[in-house]
């Protein structure tokens, strides 16, 4: 790359990061768990947000901003669950930024919970753009291999938590768990690791408490 | 996007457009037809490439260069079919570029039919680049889900080819072939659609003739 390109793509980030850990301070003083969810397209992250929220409400209040290259999809079907949803269509953009979550923070009610930020389905660009988050999760569905870990780095090591998804198609899918297990423990040996299925709800109970707990820290912390 | 970053963009495309240009002349001059495959991760297009191989050889000779943000591993499997295959690892960027495949240019055999180019896997950025292809194949594995197409048009609008991979998982996967065809086809009326399983072979003999017709037609238009 040339130096003029390096010089724009640093000025870029430096701008994100900056909205974004203001975005962060703002969150965070509310007592809002903002929880960052990156992967491939059709991994399954809006039906794990189906099934998630079964988990944790009525206890807990959540809201969902979805990210989407292009159509109103996946924030028509959160809010048929009943949840507070915000669709930003990107229009190309490979990623969510700061700066697109920055511009719906006036609609984003005070006395939430959680927060959660579903990016555009990509292993790949979302992992370079902090949003503002306190916790990323990554989800690898078991269709796509037990070999991308170490294909796909970036997301797996700038993230808090991996959600192996789609377990109860194994077998007859040749997806070894503890292989990517290991794999992704390989390159980021503080994540931690969940094996769920959306449709048989394993997993769920411990992803929530998970998040619970998190909450109940992030809460302590800045009591 | 602020002035000065679409400029700097917009002199990267031109540039990447030019190199392939020259590629495609140069490639196309010798007879090879060319195939970009772009599809998410793990949606088999190195499994696919195995499996069209048992079709296309030993009557057709073809080698393929693989992107992936890291590792070898694609390159192994394909050579491990006595294929010729190159690997580009291109360390963080989330697609591969004409410049990368130029690179390599000195190493492509002379006489080979078919040159297959196994893009990183991403769903949108691989789309914007023109690597000096003749043809471009997009793959949606049916776990992926039949709403693809209009969640990420542009490798859907910028293809010839469909190949809906992973046919065997329907069912008991809720994927609605029909759907996804008509999506893609509503967003781009030319697309030839292939409906493929790499572990039952369905669909790969009729890919295999599309291929070979077009190789044809490259050749008659060359000639």
């Amino acid at each position: 790359m040339k130096t003029k390109e390096v010089m724009v793509l640093k000025d870029l980030l430096g701008s994100n990061n900056k909205i974004a850990g203001e975005i962060r301070d703002k969150l965070t003083a509310r007592g809002i768990l903002t929880i960052n969810l990156l992967s491939s397209p059709g991994a399954g992250k809006t039906t794990l947000l189906e099934a998630l929220s079964d988990e944790v409400r009525p206890r807990y209040r959540m809201a969902v901003i979805e990210g989407d290259i292009e159509t109103e999809r996946d924030a028509d079907r959160i809010r048929a669950k009943g949840i507070p949803a915000w669709q930003i269509q990107t229009g190309g953009a490979c990623h969510l930024d700061a700066r697109m979550i920055g511009r719906l923070f006036p609609e984003i009610p005070p006395d939430l919970d959680f927060l959660f930020i579903e990016n555009v389905g990509n292993l790949v660009c979302p992992a370079g753009f902090d949003l503002g988050e306190n916790l990323r999760l990554v989800l690898l569905s078991t269709p796509e291999g037990d070999d991308k870990p170490k294909k796909y780095p970036k997301a797996f090591t700038t993230s808090n938590g991996l959600v192996i998804s789609k377990t109860d198609l194994v077998p007859p899918l040749p997806f070894d768990i503890d292989r990517a297990r290991r794999e992704a423990l390989d390159i980021n040996p503080r994540l931690k690791v969940f094996t769920t299925s959306s449709q048989t709800k394993a997993g769920l109970p411990e992803l929530a408490a998970y998040l619970i707990e998190e909450l109940k820290r992030l809460r302590g912390d800045h009591a």
